[in-house]
C-alpha cells in the first residue's frame, strides 16, 4: 500500500490557499492518489458546527482561551474521523489551515504563547503532524486588500491590521523556525510559478 | 469587601443537584450575600451554545478528546465571563458541575486520564478552583432510575450502566483523594439533612 501523504496550507486570508489546493489536488490524483481536501475549522459535521461558534461575528466577547480550546476541538474531532483514516489507508489529505494557523492567530497574534498553542493541541492531533506545510506568504496590507470586496467578514477576518500584521509576521518567524516542514512562498508569483514550486516540494516527500 | 466564594455541586445525574443548589442559594442571601447561579456546560451564551453541541444525542461519533476540549472551552468562556468576575467583586457562585465533572466523566469513565484532563483544565479555570464542592453521593443504579422518567435524554445520559457505574466509582475516588475541598454526601439522606451538613461546611469556608 502507498504511505499516506499530509499536506497543509498556511496563509493570510486572500493568499490563495484555496486555487493553490485545487490544482495541487488535479495533480497527486494525475499521481494515482486519492486526495482527501478538508479545511479548518470544521471538515466534519461536529467540527462544522465548531466553527459556526468559533466565526460567528457576533460573539465579540470570546475569550482567547476559549478560541483556542474550540479550535483545538474541532481538530481533534477532524483528525479523529478523517485525517488519521486517510493517512493510515494511503490516501493524500490536503487541509486548508491546520496547527500552525492556532499556533499563529491564537499563539501569536492573540498573545497565549506558541507552547501553550503546541502542548493542548498535542493531545488533539497524535502522531498526525504535517509532512510538508505551504505557507503562502502575503503583507497584511495586501491580504486585506485582496479580502476587502467581500461582503461580509467573519468574526476572525474582522480584526484590524494591526492583528493581521502580527499573523503575517508570525507566520514568517514560525516558517523560519522549521524549515523543514514549513515551505515558504510568496503569494504575490503567478498562480503556476507557486504551483510549480510546491509540486517540487511535494514530490519530494513522496516515497521513491 | 467581602470575599467571593465559589462552590460546586458534583454528582450523577438524579442526585438532586438542583434542589440543593436551591436551597443554598436562599440560605446564602440570608447571609447577605449577592449569589450566582450557573451550570455546566453552559452559563454563558457561547458555553450555552457550546453545550448544544457536547450534548447533541445525533453526535453519537463524537471523538473523547473532541469533548474534553468542547467541555474545556464552555469552561474557559464561564470563568473569564461570570465566575471570574464575580468572585473578584465578593459574590457567591454555586456551579451545578464544574471541574469534577471533566475529571470524573472524560478522565475516568471516558479513560482520557485524569492528569490530562487537569492538565488541559488549568488553562481555563486559571485560579478560580472551587472553594468547596459537594459531592451528592448516589449509584448508578439509582441515578438511572430516578432519570428514566425524563421523556428524552441527552448524549451523556443515554449511556448506559456501565459508564454511569464509572461515574460513581470516580466520583467517590476523586472525594477520598481530595477530602479538604470535596465533601461527599449520601444524596438519599432527606434534603434538609443534607442542606444542613452543607451549610455547615460553606459556613466554615466564610471569613470569620
Amino acid at each position: 500500500m502507498k504511505k499516506g501523504i499530509f499536506i497543509t496550507m498556511e496563509g493570510p486570508d486572500g493568499a490563495g490557499k484555496t486555487t493553490q489546493i485545487e490544482l495541487l489536488r488535479d495533480w497527486l490524483e494525475e499521481q494515482d492518489y486519492e486526495v482527501i481536501l478538508t479545511r479548518e475549522p470544521g471538515g466534519t459535521r461536529i467540527s462544522e458546527d465548531v466553527r459556526r461558534i468559533i466565526l460567528n461575528p457576533d460573539y465579540k466577547e470570546m475569550d482567547a482561551m476559549t478560541e483556542l480550546l474550540l479550535y483545538t476541538a474541532a481538530r481533534a474531532q477532524l483528525v479523529a474521523e478523517v485525517i488519521g483514516p486517510a493517512i493510515e489507508s494511503g490516501k493524500a489529505v490536503i487541509s486548508d489551515r491546520f496547527i500552525d494557523s492556532t499556533v499563529v492567530y491564537q499563539g501569536i497574534a492573540r498573545g497565549l504563547g506558541i507552547e501553550r498553542v503546541y502542548e493542548i493541541n498535542a493531545h488533539a492531533i497524535g502522531p498526525y503532524m504535517p509532512d510538508v506545510t505551504f505557507l503562502l506568504d502575503l503583507s497584511a496590507e495586501e491580504g486585506l486588500r485582496r479580502k476587502k470586496a467581500q461582503a461580509e467578514l467573519d468574526r476572525m477576518e474582522a480584526e484590524g491590521l494591526e492583528f493581521h500584521r502580527l499573523v503575517a509576521e508570525g507566520y514568517r518567524s514560525l516558517a523560519d523556525r522549521n524549515p523543514k516542514r514549513i515551505k515558504k512562498v510568496d503569494a504575490t508569483l503567478p498562480k503556476e510559478v507557486i504551483c510549480d514550486m510546491i509540486k517540487g516540494e511535494v514530490r519530494s516527500c513522496m516515497e521513491p
